[in-house]
C-alpha cells in the first residue's frame, strides 16, 4: 500500500492487515507509555479543506503518538481559498518535505488528484471526500465489528487474520450523502459481512443496485427480517432537512418516527448486536438517548479504535520501507 | 487533587502545594535547557469553547515544557457547534485517550459537568467558566503577590510552605462578570490575605455580603484606609460599555475617574505595594500607562508566573499517580 | 545577528553566512532522519496578524526539524483585535519564555517595533511586514539562483561562500505593493546581482530611482537588452485588481498580454535562465500554465529552499550563543 484513498481499492489481504495492525497498536494504548517512537523525524501534513475538528483530532493524537511531527493546514482562508489550485498546493507539500499528507476535501476525489497528479511523494490518507468514501472510518468500524461479534456466527475465529464472514450489518439513514455508508458498503463486503441499507426513498443514491448490498425502505422490517448483529446509524446533517435539499427529506418528526433508533426498535434487536454511530450523534433524532446511551452501544469504543486504526494506517503506509531500522511496534 | 475546578475547593494545604510545586517549575525555567520529561506520551487537550489566546499558549507552553504533547481543539466551528453535547465531545476525548483537557467554557460550569459526568478519566483543568471561576489565573496571582509581599507583614515567612496571612488586596473594577474577581477572592481567603473589592455599585454582584471580603464603592478612601499591599485591577470589556449591560456601566470617562489607576492614586499606595492586572490591558481606561510601566507594576511576571503555576497544576494532576517513575522535576 | 527584520540590513558577510548555512541545512534533509536536536526545549512562537498559511508551515516544519517547540499564535480574533498593544503582546511573549518570535503583520514596521521597544528578549524574525519586507523569501530566492546560476557567469565560485557577482535578475509585477520585491533588490545587491525591475508605470514605488536597481516599464524590451539570468514574477494580488487601487492596476487581460510570462516570452529568454515565482501563483495570470511547468521553472524547489533558509536563520539566531553545547549541525 501507498496510499489510502478508498477501502474499494483494498484487497481483502490488506484490509485484514490493517485491522491486525491496528490491534497490535490498540494493545501498545492499553500500557502505560504510550508513545512509539517509529516515525520519529517524519511530518504528517493534516490537509483540511473543511473543518471536521473530530477527525483531524484523532489523526493527529495517532500521528504524536508515533512521534511523528504534526503540521495542521486549515485550507480556509489560505491561499487555497485565493485560488491556488490543489496542484500547487500538492507541489507546496512536497516540497516543505511532507511524508504523509491527511486530506479531508468537500469535492469527491480530490484525495485521488494529490495522490496520483504526479506532484507529491507522499503517502495520501483520505479523511473524508465529498460524498464518496471515508476510508479510516469504515476500518474503525469494521475493527469494532470484529471485536465484538467476530466468533458469534463463524467468520475466520477471534483474533489475528479473521474476517467478518457470515455477519449481517445494517446501515441506517441518509444513504444518498453519506461517505461513510459507501466506505462501509465496499469494505464489510470484501470482508466477507452482508450488509443491508435502510433510507428514506428520495435518499438512496441511483445505481445503489450495483452496489454489493440489499437495500431496504422499512428499518421496523428490516430489524425483523435481517436480524442484525450490528446497526449502524448515519448522522443526519440537519442543514440539508431545511435547505435546498429538503424536499428529498422528510421533516425531523417523520425521520425519527420511520428511521430513528429508539428504545422500542433497540428491544427488538437480536441480543448480541450492537449499536454503532460515526458521531457526532444527533440525539432524539436519528437516536434517541436510550439508544445511545445503551450498553449496546459502542459509540465511544468505534472513537477508540479510530486512534488505533490511524495509528496502524499511517504506520503501514510510513514505516513499511524503512524495516532495516526494526521499528516495528 | 484529581482535577482544578475552583479555587474554592481547594484546601489550604492543597493551595500552598501548588504555589510551593510552582516556585520549583520557575526554577527549572530559569536553567539553559527548559524541557522536563516528565509528561512525556501523555496527551493534554486545550477544549476552548470560546477564544482566549492567551491563556491557550500558556497552557500549551507548560505542557509542552513538560514533554506532554498538545493538541488545541477549538470548539468554535466544530462540531460542537453543529448541536454536540457536552457529553458526547467528553466521551470523544475520553475514548481518544486524552490524559488532561483544559477547558474554557461561555457556561458557568460547564467544567464541572466534564469532570462529573462521569465520562472522562482525564483530569480536568478549568481555564475560564462563564462569570464562574478562572482558578490558574488566582493561582498565579496568589504566587506573584507572595514572591513579593510574604515576609513584609509576616505569614509563615518566605518560601516553601508560606501562605498570604495579613497581607491586603485590593481588587478593582467589573465583579459582576468577574471570574477572576472570584477566583482570587476564595483562594486569597483561604491563604490568609484580606480582600477588599472596589466596584461601582451596579458591579457589585448579589449576595456578595456573604463572600469572605469586604465591599467598597471607593476606591479613593479603599487606598487611605486599607493601606492595601497589592493592588489588582480588572480589565473592562469595553463590548459591555456599549452594549445590553450598557445601562449597569459607568461611561469610560467615568470609570476611568472613579476607578481607574493613575500616577494620582499610584502615588497614594504604600511604598512597598504592588500593582496587578490579569491582562489583556485596557491602556487608559482601567489603568494609565504610567501605572502600567512602573516600576511596582508586576503585570509581566503575572504572566511569567502562569506557565509555572500550569506546569505545577498539570505536573500534580497528571504525574501525582505514577511516583514510581521517579519523574519529579 | 540577534534578528532578522530586513534584507537591507544584511552585510554581505552575514548574508553568505546564512546561505552557507542553509545549505548545511539542506543537505541534512536529504537523509533518511531530518530531525536535529539543535533546538531542543527552545519555544518558538508563530505570532500572525494575517493569515498566511503557506510561510506559517514553512517555519513551523523548520523549527520542528530543529527539535523546538513551536506555539502558533494567530492575532486574528485574539485579545489583539481586542485592543491590546502590540507592546503588551511583546511582555506577554517574553513572560512566556519565547525564545523566538516569527512575526507577520499587515503593518509594515511592526517587527522592528517588536524586536527594538526593549520589551522581548527574544529573537526576532520577520515573516512579512506590510508592504516592506520579507527577508526569508529573499534569502531562499537568492539560494534558488546560487544553486542554479553561480559559476555560470563568474561570482566567487560555486559552493561555501560564492555570492551572486554578475547575474542578472529580473522582477516582473506590481512592485508598488510588494514587500517580496524590496527584499530582493536589498539582498541581490548586496549579493552582486543587477537587479531589473519591470512594471506598470502606475505600480513603481514613488522614490525607486534611489534603489540599488534599474527600471523598466516593457518587459519585452527587458528581456532582450537585460538577457536575464532568473526573471522572477511577483504575485498579482486578484483582490486589488477590482478594490480601491483598481485604479491604479490594468484590466485582467492588459496585465496578463504586457507583463505575463507566457510560452512566447519564456521561448525568448538565455537557454539558461531561470523562472521564479514567491507563490501561490495565478496561472493564467501572471504566468501561464506552460511557463509554471516549464523546466525552466525553479518554484516548487523555492519552496523547499525556503525551510532550509529558516532553518539556518532560526539556527544562527537562536543557537549561536550557545556554542559550547556543540550543537552544530
Amino acid at each position: 500500500m501507498k496510499h489510502l484513498l478508498s477501502t474499494a481499492d483494498l484487497s481483502k489481504d490488506e484490509a485484514v492487515l490493517l485491522l491486525d495492525t491496528a490491534a497490535q497498536m490498540a494493545a501498545t494504548q492499553s500500557r502505560e507509555i504510550k508513545k512509539l517512537p517509529t516515525l520519529r523525524g517524519r511530518t504528517v501534513v493534516n490537509l483540511f479543506f473543511e473543518d471536521s475538528t473530530r477527525t483531524r483530532i484523532s489523526f493527529e493524537a495517532a500521528a504524536k503518538r508515533l512521534s511523528a511531527d504534526v503540521i495542521n493546514f486549515s485550507a480556509k482562508g489560505s491561499s487555497v481559498s485565493k485560488g491556488e489550485s490543489l496542484k500547487d498546493t500538492a507541489l507546496t507539500l512536497h516540497a516543505m518535505g511532507a511524508d504523509a499528507v491527511v486530506v479531508r476535501h468537500w469535492a469527491s476525489g480530490a484525495p485521488y488528484q494529490l495522490a496520483h497528479g504526479g506532484w507529491l511523494d507522499a503517502a495520501v490518507l483520505n479523511a473524508g471526500d465529498g460524498t464518496h468514501m471515508h476510508p479510516t472510518q469504515a476500518l474503525l468500524d469494521a475493527f469494532t465489528i470484529r471485536r465484538h461479534l467476530v466468533g458469534l456466527r463463524g467468520g475466520a475465529g477471534q483474533g489475528v487474520g479473521a474476517d467478518l464472514a457470515g455477519l449481517r450489518v445494517v446501515i441506517v439513514g441518509d444513504v444518498l450523502h453519506s461517505r461513510v455508508a459507501r466506505a462501509n458498503v465496499a469494505l464489510l463486503h470484501t470482508l466477507g459481512a452482508e450488509v443491508t441499507l435502510v433510507a428514506p426513498p428520495t435518499l438512496v443514491p441511483v445505481g445503489v443496485e450495483t452496489w454489493p448490498c440489499h437495500v431496504s425502505y422499512s428499518l421496523d422490517e428490516t430489524i425483523d427480517q435481517v436480524r442484525p448483529d450490528a446497526v449502524m446509524m448515519l448522522r443526519v446533517q440537519r442543514e440539508r432537512m431545511s435547505g435546498g435539499a429538503g424536499a428529498f427529506f422528510p421533516s425531523p418528526r417523520e425521520y425519527t418516527r420511520y428511521y430513528g433508533l429508539d428504545a422500542r426498535r433497540l428491544a427488538r434487536l437480536p441480543e448480541h448486536a450492537i449499536v454503532m454511530h460515526p458521531g457526532p450523534m444527533n440525539r432524539g433524532l436519528e437516536i434517541s438517548a436510550e439508544a445511545a446511551d445503551s450498553d449496546r452501544a459502542v459509540i465511544v469504543e468505534q472513537v477508540a479504535n479510530g486512534v488505533a486504526v490511524r495509528m496502524a494506517a499511517l504506520y503501514l503506509l510510513m514505516a513499511g520501507d524503512t524495516s532495516a531500522e526494526g521499528n516495528t511496534p
